[in-house]
């Protein structure tokens, strides 16, 4: 069993298992419940938490070199082993959409505004569900309600921060950091994608000012090789060898 | 008749609407009307609405892969058909100028600038209407003129959120936080022009160092092919063939 | 007399009349000044607007095509006719200072840190000046001394807005506006500027991949000549005259 | 005794200055000591202070033009002279580690990342310090602990600003304003990072539209240098001698 067989086995389980966390997390906090309610939802948030478990030791134990997985998914291990951080478990769902794969230009750039976009609104649910639960009936809190928990959310992501509702629980505060490092992130995201069209925009319409390409290169290399005599194809390909012009290293 | 034709046909009638649009809105709330001049406000309203249902219902018949067109157009359907929505119409406006076409290098960043500039401008205004219309008279309310209301919207926009007025019903709270994603967006614009100036101009002054360019590239053609004594246009043509050296694919 | 001219000819003398300016228009407001003393800044404030006066008017008559110099310095006209607007004449002393012409790379980016810190810096100040004539006195206003409106502006260029200090008054909230525009402009800057900075270095190290350069391609050419039996030097110069490999067009 | 002599010796000795320095702070600060505690932290803090002294003058001593190690160093000599700045001296720490040194590509871009992380965490608990030492006590301050103080300095950084806490004395306020600063930079250095990984991914995987590399270059002039009957290897070394393809000049 290799770390990639398992993920594709528990691709879709672990979806499930993140999909019906946040629905039992929502309605316990939404609802405000108590008695049996509370229990049951209760409930199906440790089974999902047992589920990502039992993901997290089952790629530990079959994972090769496991000291360097170990120091890699130190963020896993928090997620699943602190209770306090059992919302962040969501954000694992994401990890598993590989939607950044393979793509590039314009395709790259709409892609991440989707990925961004997705990102930031299960930040804000989750902050707001985290924030509300942690404020709830706190002396001096001014988030009472879910509403006004969203609210308080989208003002902090986008840095605008009113002022008209804020945490003064330390948990809240410490979800409320997050959200703001989401924030920052999310402007940075924003502002990357748009700077790289309009560079490459910007550099469109004189063409003959645009750096010379790797094709252009094999053009000249090949006509070249006509002249010497020799067959272009192969020379090529022999000459070619110690040019890594495939996927850059430096990028890897 | 086809899509371009009906834009073209569509274009100074669309700009009309929108015009006639936001100044009866603008008079209903500014001046708060009630009456006769409510119901004629509404009217033009309500006429201006048409005239965008009818824009809409004709480019659906003719749009040839409909289903496309359809699911490319999700916005368009949502601000005729959601009445909350109608001040987005405006922003169709926008869509209309066409002023990024066919530019690049400092021209391309002066119209990107100039429309950002614009796109701003409409977003605070339209911005500062709904919320107004919103906000007057609710409980708790703050924003209780069209003054404080543009206040609000520039304080929001840039994110700096001073909270001295901030909206507490659902509509302006949904209102804010468009105008808090159209600040993030502007910002994201400004800077990303300001980067692509700096990366040009950075690499200004040592000719040296820049890239080579694809005329250079041609040049070198040519100068082998006249070694090769081919005549070096006709060849050129025929060995660069392979070369998409135009608007390059991963852009369009 | 050519615009060249008269500018070299006035650059001392509007530099000095902008800080004369600055230092008559500080005085006035953080002294509040009364009687006697207000008359002296007043009569040196409106000496130093003649300057300016009579330097629009000088440009504007030896403009060659006039209508296009008019039409490129609006806000020239705007802050010499309208009063309120007379504190952004010292934004005019540094159009004045020609910094970065002729620079490149690091000492480009070192450069546009320097005049963005510099830029901030006198926004700052003449917010802080103008905020402050504008707020004293007003009912309702929080901004009543100097060190209040300072740190009022830094908080707003920055785009943190606490809300402890906020303008009330319709010009004070005007003066507010341009400050935030100014604290947008100057986050795109040391982003751009940085991004500049990262993306360079992010290049480096891999001298292999970087792509190729001008120089590598004249050795190139310079090659192929000593092939064709050509004198590398004036052949090149002649193949080499359609390319436009000096300051490139678009960014003219 | 050499400028890279010193530094090497000094390393140590100098982190650890650093560190004992911040724990003698933090502990003055938080626990509000007073009678003997505060004067041994009061004895730590000034050994410390020597020990920056002591560096200073002897790196000014031995530095070879003078004045020129003298202007480039000003922020050293007002760190180790005012009082005031004191808590600054911790961010020479940071200039000891030389982590960006030789790197590129996502290597580099990880160690900003690394760097920006440190640098933020280290500013926040400077200034939650310096705050909260200057507004203890002060009449109208809000600042009266360092968790209060702590959740200020993040909500500061972030520029989101909610007005809950905000500082009243002159020096908690440049404090802020530095702390200010430090997150538009923070904000910066973030956006500028994703932006250099977007740019780089958006160029990927079109291989034929990347520009033509170095290296590429170098197997031209090695063909061309067959034909012309030249040993590859030493003709090229000769004709690449003009050539400054190694860290190019303008970022040096």
């Amino acid at each position: 069993m290799t770390l990639e067989r398992w993920r594709d086995i528990t691709y879709w389980p672990l979806l499930a298992a993140s999909l019906l966390f946040i629905v039992a997390y929502s309605w316990q906090v939404i609802a405000d419940l108590q008695g049996t309610p509370y229990l049951i939802a209760r409930v199906v948030m440790g089974v999902t938490w047992l589920v990502f478990v039992v993901d997290y030791l089952v790629r530990l134990s079959i994972a090769k070199p496991r000291g360097e997985w170990f120091r890699h998914h130190i963020f896993d291990l928090l997620v699943v082993s602190v209770p306090a951080l059992r919302p962040l478990r969501l954000l694992r769902a994401l990890t598993l959409l590989h939607v950044l794969q393979r793509t590039a230009g314009t395709a790259l750039r709409s892609r991440i505004a989707i990925y961004g976009i997705g990102a930031a609104a299960v930040l804000i649910w989750i902050a707001a569900l985290a924030v509300l639960e942690s404020e709830r009936g706190a002396p001096g809190a001014n988030i009472e309600n879910f509403g006004d928990a969203v609210w308080w959310a989208f003002v902090t992501i986008t840095t605008v921060g009113y002022g008209d509702f804020y945490p003064v629980t330390g948990w809240g505060r410490f979800v409320a950091v997050l959200l703001m490092i989401g924030g920052v992130a999310v402007v940075g995201v924003v502002t990357a994608t748009l700077a790289s069209w309009v560079l490459e925009r910007a550099a469109q319409g004189h063409e003959d000012q645009e750096p010379a390409t790797r094709a252009q290169f094999r053009i000249i290399a090949e006509k070249i090789d006509e002249l010497r005599g020799a067959p272009p194809g192969s020379t090529l390909a022999d000459d070619e060898g110690p040019v890594p012009d495939g996927p850059t290293p430096r990028t890897s």
